[in-house]
Order: structure tokens, then sequence, then C-alpha cells
């Protein structure tokens, strides 16, 4: 379908696939800057990392927190979960899980060969009954099974939708009550937390999280997100982790002030809030235009159900989104999302919409 | 020793630990703000990154080599080689090479097992003799034995000597009389480069490299070095080399951009200039003074025999250095070390060793 | 409930678990003590193994083909499978093969950290639908996404069914199409030949084969299966995979001593007829008594719906089995397995079910 | 140097070439044949691998030590290993170690990375000063250098010497000292108890040793040497380690009854002391006939500098035997060496020897 006389084809398109699209937030970008000033010891022997140590320990209220930046929420999902499984262990998780879905590899790799298993429920959520069920069923103390022994949740999910801290907690009960160590996959962390109006604590160890992936890049960061261990024992282990898998950054100094800045002054949960706010006047619009969501929208993501020749018609005239597979779509808002982009995704979507059914 | 009244203490310390301790080069800093600019896809699939790639071909006038960008140098050496040897295989490289001093167990990590075995050769150099006897004595289809497979040379040395590329080309033929594929590692690629005036090409692919480990980091960049690869066949694999290492960057442009920027008007030969010029005016200074390099300088970085309490002189005089081993101390200079404060460290090593001999 | 008066505790107990529970066959016991002869070269440099590559090479009609005594089918499975995929890839498997099930890990270990994926079809057998339609569904190129490297088929499949050539073939095609390599898990291979009355070629490398894992343990040997490699490219790889894996025996000859007999004069294929014909005579027997078997019994290997009750009082009257979950049993024949077991157990099934019923 | 007619060439060769050259002791034969009866649960679930792991806390005086068997001494060293070492460790082993010089990879590939780091003593002995320098040396808590992590002794050692109790406690001690975990490659483990006359315990856990690699296939067994985990924190790991590299035989009840034959009623250290005083009466008639052996003769295998003309003379003259490098040839006798072919093999050498200066 060729772009009609209507097709608003001068305006810049619309930013709807990933919010890992977006640039980079100003206030981030000024840190950087700012820090590049005289010389500093690599590897994190400078004073700027050692401050990023004492903000995440304010921040997410424990004492003995210790971050490690990494180049990129994988590296943070797989040395994480390193940590927490044997190589003969499994990492259970949703079906659904990035770390399943999209990151097959990078977890066999960094624990040595320890497989993941993957359990139901629904809106990515995963279902305390099936893990029940799973953990039940497992065959424990078999060589020839692997030993499930971490829970991954992910938080947003890959769906879009938020465990609060009692599901989280719920979860990581019966896990532990198995043995099993948590891991949370907070690659969009900052958008749960600001949606629920929570504390990162609470969404964290204090839900029985052991190790937090804690994603930056995607809410404005440039090239560092971080693993979060609140497991003493455990942290010593990951400077080990970091460095032979080529993630200790030479001038780590300006990945720390990244996370520094982002979590200083609520920045985070302020740029979280923006993509929130404009999902959530995304949704609000397609729902009253008759385009409901699929699933619950938690935070800064959303899935909808689409003829294929209408969301081409949707591309043709200037949004920017993923098809998920025939019939389904993805939208994702960024801090950078404007209102008024909002305003002219469901213009869009209307026109189109109307103009295909 | 406490600082003497003469002890310039009010002066800011002179930084000659290494060359990662320096800033970000301004350029660069510059070209990773302008970046900045709008939404783009991830992962590699921007136009920044399309250029860098055009621009590596440019440079290293290769028609075919492929550029990725990952966070250190520890992971384009390991995830280099890893596609250079079997799990069986081993790496040779020299006795002194910073994949065996510094990076154990990276290679073992990204080759599923492959092992370093290591040659000697005066000054950092692998010598080709010795080489060559090496090979000639290798247990060759002995599954009793590692059988070596990739040659890895460092140039600049970590001892500060270069290798120029006839003395790469010999090695490298021997080692592909053998069979073994061969990678350089440059960290300092471009301070060889620059010291020797000759073309990329001719330090790389023309003198037998295959992949090249090419440092950005400590000649003025800030979070990226990168892989070069030259041989087409083994390009494809790195792709998912990388990214299931966690090194494909979500926000590659701004990994690139400052690739590109470094490579582009020949920024990255300037700034290696600079380092290089600043360690012959400090050498020469040092010569006139009493003490000799304990290895040619051909680049950024020298040795020197200084007596312990020599050394902690010269460290509470305001110099920062590292001490190699006990009577061994290592300077490196960078691209933001200034003549002045070269001359100021000469003055000071000439003011201690004569105040402490 | 108590055995009976009836119950017949003075008769040993019929093995029906698994025919690795069974015995070693005295033919391939008499030639394990006739190897034991002098002295002879170790790691496989002996006589025996050499003349084991000329029968492997006779009874597959191939003459390039080279075989790997290893110490158990998981090592034939996972070594064999890892000259297969990259780190990257992933094996292609039906949900129910063994090596998904029951040997998670050691595919990740020896491939370093390939993945198994699986698809569906009715009877334990991969559905060439399904097949297609996982591969069309594939992300080829997607460093996001494993990237799907081999098939392994298993034949007889763990449900007891059996492809025949034609179906192999038409899967390997399939498979083949899209570049990926094939593996056959021949933990019960002569089974399948004596079952079908086919070549041995017929089922492997014919059928578009590249590597099978060739079972013995499980119909009559001792303490080797094998890896049988179709393809010259692969084959040296395995004698350093072997090697490092602790797989290749210092006293070789009475590992190939093993398998050469086994396949001296169709030892290894009257071995199976006899669990077959012993299978053949149970699910005749239990059918007629009104317990049909769940799916088509091609080979040695049945399974059957029971109640729980039904199951601990079949235990109780002699027979040993596997309760595979809840309400279903499974029956293993082997060589060793008597018509006169067989007819006893027969029996008790008939009993104990009007008994329980 | 063709043979001449006093070239005993109708006599058969001497085996001097290894102890895995050597057939299987015929006890150990007769209970492989005599295990051969009625079926068993597979994978270790039988009576008689609980009847050896009763053995092995009877000969080891440790009411806790575990027992696994595996098919060669490399997976022995390498699994046994992989349970003292983190992925970013090291193993610390004399320069001549076998894990070193002859299973390098194994070690990496099942610790998923551990490097080796090798230190020196005369006479293949790890010297204790030498072992202390290297660890006051070694980077401690630095993420750029491997972590020394196990210490592993070669008793007797690959020259053929023994450390005794006290030696070895006192190379533990200091290791232990260090936080480092202690393993044992005892592939001739009874040649060095049998020579000494000590209690196995006070070879092994006694003197510091963790896991030791407990060898038989050298001694008279056939297709099984063991790991014997003393902590039994780790024992339970090896359940898995085993399982997943395929070391865990399936009809393991025929591996077991090796090694429970082995350790019954004192075989073997009869069967190592008839090695050892093969090898003494060998090494007393060379030395008298003018051929010291190199290093201590304390066990079965013994070094001597010999031109290689001669050693090519005594090949020819019907000695099997394996050159090392130029100018030294390897004697190793076995259980099987008779005295006849001792007496044969020094007048062989003398009569060449002489024949040739």
């Amino acid at each position: 379908m060729p772009p009609t006389a209507e097709t608003p084809t001068d305006l810049p398109r619309i930013e709807l696939r990933s919010d890992n699209a977006a640039a980079v937030a100003p206030e981030i970008m000024e840190s950087i800057v700012e820090a590049n000033t005289g010389s500093a010891l690599g590897y994190g022997g400078d004073d700027v990392s050692a401050d990023l140590t004492a903000k995440i320990r304010e921040v997410f209220e424990h004492p003995e927190a210790e971050v490690f930046c990494v180049a990129s929420g994988t590296a943070a999902n797989a040395l994480g979960l390193s940590a927490l499984v044997p190589p003969w262990g499994s990492v259970v998780c949703h079906e659904t899980a990035h770390i399943l879905v999209n990151e097959p590899g990078s977890t066999t790799l960094f624990s040595a060969g320890a497989v993941l298993q993957s359990v139901g429920g629904a809106d990515g959520k995963v279902d305390p009954d099936v893990l029940q069920a799973f953990l039940d069923g497992a065959n424990w103390g078999d060589p020839h099974a692997s030993q499930p022994s971490a829970l991954s949740l992910t938080v947003p999910s890959d769906l879009g939708t938020v465990l609060d801290p009692d599901e989280i907690g719920r979860l990581t009960s019966l896990a532990r009550a198995r043995g099993l160590r948590c891991h949370l996959d907070g690659a969009r962390f900052a958008n749960a937390v600001a949606g629920l109006g929570v504390t990162p604590a609470a969404m964290s160890w204090q839900a029985g999280i052991d190790v937090l992936s804690l994603g930056a890049i995607k809410n404005g960061a440039m090239s560092t997100d971080a693993i979060v261990c609140f497991d003493p024992e455990l942290a010593d282990g990951f400077r080990y982790r970091t460095k032979r898998a080529g993630h200790t950054a030479s001038k780590m100094r300006f990945q720390s002030v990244q996370l520094l800045r982002y979590l200083t002054d609520g920045l985070w949960l302020e740029l979280a809030g923006r993509a929130n706010a404009a999902m959530a006047r995304l949704t609000a619009g397609l729902t009253l235009g008759g385009l409901p969501a699929m699933f619950p929208v938690d935070a800064n993501m959303a899935f909808f159900e689409v003829p294929d020749e209408t969301a081409t018609a949707m591309a043709e005239a200037g949004l920017d989104f993923y098809r998920i597979r025939p019939g389904v779509i993805r939208f994702v808002t960024s801090f950078a999302t404007t209102f008024d982009e909002v305003d002219r995704a469901i213009a869009i979507v209307g026109e189109v919409a109307g103009d295909v059914a």
C-alpha cells in the first residue's frame, strides 16, 4: 500500500522498536563528558567506581551490595547466573524469558554448561503452581537429569508485565525451599520500580533475589549495564568472572559514571517514568480506538494483534516497530518518546486500521 | 623517605602507570556527543557502524575486512583467538605476552579449552629460531599433546619493543608453513604503526595476520577496542561469538563512532605519535642522566632497573608508575602526556636518583 | 499388597528395567578373555583396534568410516555432536530424545555451549512437517538466536519406535537442505537394524547420517560404545576430542575386541533379534490379555498404562521394571531375556491385573 | 645396523615401553568373568559397586571416602581437579607432570578454563622452596592473574621418583597455607605405596590430599581407574561431573569389580611389587654394566642416557622402549615383566652398548 497524500512523510518516523534504539539521556552524556578529566587508575580502581558502590548500597539499602559494570545485559545475565549454578545445574525461567529466547548459549558459555529449563504462566509471569509442580517433578539427585539450581525471573517480563514484590517473593520462596538461588533479569528494572512505586530493595534482595541484572542502557545509559550482587560470599568471584570474560573495562570510570549519574537524584526512575507514561498514553489511546493490548501493560512495552497488511500500512505511515510473528506487533516506548509522538502514533494506527479494515 | 622541601607536592602527579589511565581524547569524546541524536537500530544495525566497516576497509586497504567492536582488549584477544584454534589446540606466544601473563583463562574460556604455549626471544620478541625449534619439536598429530594451531604476536610487545613488518612476516611464514593461523595483539597497534611509519596493511594482513586485536582504549578511546578480521570465512562466526559473550553492544553506534573518529584524518596515529614522542624524550633524558632503558624503546613504554628505595623516592616526588618486580620499574606515556610532564619526570628522576645513590 | 501363596517368590525376579541391566554376552566375554595375551601398544595402536576399523568399514560398507570406542553412549552422543555444531549452534532433536531428557549438560559440555532444541512428532519420532516448520521459523543468521546446526535422531526412539531408512532420509534431507549435519543416536541401533532387516549402511550414511553413536553395551557388550564417523573430514578431530575427554582407553584392545566380536558373524544382530523377539512375544501376550502397548513396538521396549497399585502388585510378584510417571510403566527386554521369563511375565501381569482390577 | 647372528630374533620382544602395554592381571580378568552373572542395576546401583566403596574405606582407613570409577587416568585427573579449582583458578604442578605434558586441554575442558602453572624441582619432584617462592610471588586477588587454587602432585613422578608421605605433607602444607586444595595423580600409586611400604592413608589424606587419582590400569586392571575423594563436601558433585562427562559406566559392576579385586588381599601391592622388583633388578644390572639411571629409581620406571645409534641397536636386538628425546630412553616394567626378561634385557644392553661403543 503506497503512502497516501495524508501520510506525514515529512515528519520523522516514530521509534517504537525498542528502548535500546533511543539515544543517551542528556544528563548521562553530560556526566560522561564531565568525567573526562585527568588520569585515573584503570579496571575500577578509580574514585568514581568507588562512589558507584556507595551509591548502589544507598539506593538498594544494602550495606554489602557490590556492583560490577558490564558491557551488556547479556553479560549481566549470563555472568550473574554463572555464580548461581554448577555446570551440571539448570536455570529455571519463564518460557518467554530473554535469557532463553534471545541469549541462548550465553548462559551455557559462562556457566560451563548449565542448561535452561522453562516453565509457563500467563502474561509472561512464572506461575507459582507451575513452578511448584516443576520443582516437585524434578529428578533431584539424579545425575541423569539437570539439577534445578537457580530461578531467573524477568521484571518487567518480555511481555511487558510486572511481578510485584509479593509475587517475586512467593516465587523465590518456592525456589529457595528447594535450594535454588534467585536471579532477576532487570533489563528494564527501573520501569518496574517506577511503575509500582516500590523501593529497589523491596523488588530485589528483600524479595529473595541474590543477584540482579540492573539494566541501564535501555533507559538512557550508553554502554553499561551492571551485575548487582547481594550475597557477599559470591561477590569476590565476580571480579574474576568479569575480567576473564573481557567485561572489566579498562577505563572503568566512564562506565561507572553512567550508572552513578543514573542512580543519582532519581534520574533512573524519572526516565523510566517517562517511558511508562508514554506507553500508558499510547495504550489508552489505542484501546479507545479499538485496539487493546494483548497483555496487561505494566511498563513500557505492549503487544497487539494486528493483521499483517495493517502492520505494513502502519510502517509505511511512519511507525517503526517490531513484528513479533505474523499477526502480532510490539510497541516499546523509551524515556525519549514524546507525548507528541504518542499522539501521532495513535492517529496513524487509527487512520490505518480504519483504512485497512 | 619523607618528601623534602624541594618536592613539588603542589604540582599534579605525573601519570606514567599506564596509557589506560589517561582520559578520553577530546576529539573522540566530541564524536560520542555528536552521535547522540535521534534513534538508531541497536546491535550494529546503525549507519555509524556501517561507516566504520567502510573506514576499516579503507584504512587497512582490504575490501573484505570486518570489524567487531568489543568492550576490552581482553575480549578482542580471546574472542579473536577462539576463531583460530580448535578446543584441543594451543596458541603459541612469547613468554611475556599479555594474553599469557595477564589474561590467563580468557583464551581457555572462549576457545573452550585451548591452552597457551610460550616461546622465548630477546626483548619481548618471538625469536624465529626458537619458534622454528618449537614447531619442529611439537608432537604433531599426537592427541597426548596440544596441537599448535595459532601464533599470537604482540606489537608493540609487552616490553615496549616493536616487530616490523618483515619480522612479523618471517614469523607468520614459519607458523603458516606448519598450518598455524596468525593473530596480532595490537593493544597499542597505533604506536607501532606510527613509530615505524608503515601502513596498517603492511603491519597486519600483508604480513600474514588473519585476525587483529585493534586497540583504541589505551590511545584515547573510551569504551571499545575491536577485532579486525581479514579472513572472510571467519568473519561471520564473530557475529555469534561476540553476541554470546555479551560483547555486541546494544547501542553499538556509540562504540562504532569512537573507532570511526579514531581512524579518521589520522587521529589514531597522531595520538600515538604524541605518546611515542613523549617516551622518546623521556628515555633520551633519562639515558643522558645515566638511566638507560632495559630494552629498546620502540613505542611508548620503557623499563628501568632502579633500586626499590629510589623507586619509592620517585613516587614520593610525584611520579606514578608500576613496579614490575623488585628492582624494575615501568614508565608508559600516553597521548595525554605533555613534554612539560616529561621534563619534570626527568628532573625528578635525576634529583632522586642522585639523592638516593 | 503382600505376596499371596501363588506368588512365585522362589523364582528369580524378571529383569525388564533396562537392557543395560543385563550381563555381558558370553561370546563377548570370551573375546575379552582371549584378547588377554601378551603386550600391545596402548591408546589404539594395537592390532585388534586396526581390525575393528576394517570390520566397521566392511559392516557399514563405507571405505572411509572411522570408529572411536568410548566408555558410554553419553560420551558417544555428546562427543559425536560436538563435531557437528559450533558453540553457538543448536542440536535439534525429538522432545523425548535421550540426549535432551537424560544427558542434559553433556552436549553443552563437549560442544562448549551448544544448546538443544526440541521438536515434536507422534510416537517419539520427529515429524517431518514439524521439523520443516521449525526450520522455517528459525531466526537464521540472527546472533540473538541459536543457529540450528545439527539434527539428532534416535533410532530406536526412546519410546521404542523405529524410523526406517526412508523416514530417516526424509528428515535428514530436510535438515541438510538448511545446512544441518546429521547425527543418529543408535544406543539400540542393532535392535533397529535387526527389526527392519535392512543394512547398517541403509540405516546410517546412506540415509544422510554423518556421525553415528553405535551402542553395544545395552546389547551384550561390557564397557564400550562407539562413535562411527562417515565424514573423513571430521574423523581426525575425534582423536583429539576423545583423548582430551578421557575416553581414549589406555588398554584400548580390550574395548576394541568387544566391538570386533560384536560385529563379527552377525552376533550383534542375533543378540538384538533375541531381545526383539522377547519383546514381540511379551507384547503379543499382553495385548491378548487386554493390555496393549501405548506406542508401536518396533524393537525391545514398550510402555503400558497401568494403575500405580497394579504396578506395585506386579513388582511384588517378581517383575522388575521402571515407572516412567504415575500410571505409566516401561518394559525393556534384552538379549538375555528368555521366552520362559516372558511367559512368566505375561502370567504375572494377567494375574495381577485381574487381581487388582 | 642389521641383527647379527647372535640377535635372539626367535625370542619374543621384551616390553619396556609402558606398563599400560601389559595385559590384564589374571586375577582381575577372573573377577570380571565371575561378575558376569544375572542382571544388576546400571550406573553404580549394583552390589559390587557398593562393596567397592566399603573396600576403599577400609583400605584407605577413611570412613567417608568415596570412589568413582572412570575410564582413564586422564579422566580421573581432569575431573578430580575440576572439583578443586574455580574456572579462573590455576593448578600448580611440576613441570614434568603428566597433566601438563600429556593431558593438555583435559583440565581446561573439565574445569571450564582453569590453567596449569608449573614449578620446578630436581628429579621430577616439586621443590618446597620453589613452591613457596611461586606462592609468594603469585598475584593474589588480582583478576589479571590466574589464582593458584590447587596443587597437583604426581607420585611416582613422571621421572620414576617417589615423594614419601613427609615430602607430600610438607608440600601440601605450604599449599594449604595459601588456600590451595591438593590432588595426587596416582596413576602408579600402588608402585609408590609398595615401594615405600607405607599405608595408602599415609600417602594420601593423612598427607593432606583431598582427591586422589587412583590408577589401576597400568598395574593390571583393564578398563578403569578411579577418583577417590576424601572430602565429603566435594563427593556429591562427582556424581554429576562423571555422568555428564560420559564416565559413569552403564554396566558399572564390571568396572567396580576390577578395582574391588585389585584392592582385595593386597593384590594391587603384590602386582606393583613385581613391577618394582623387575625394575630394581634391571637398574642394578645396568648400573653394574656401566649404564646408571639418570634419576633415582623409586618405582618401575627409569631413564637412561643412550646414544641414538645404541638405542636403535637395542630395539633391533629385541627391546621395546620409548625414546624420550634424542639421547634419552625410558624403560618401564610392569607386573608382567619376568626376571627372565629383565636378565635378557640386561644382556642385550650390555652386548649392544659394547657393540656400539
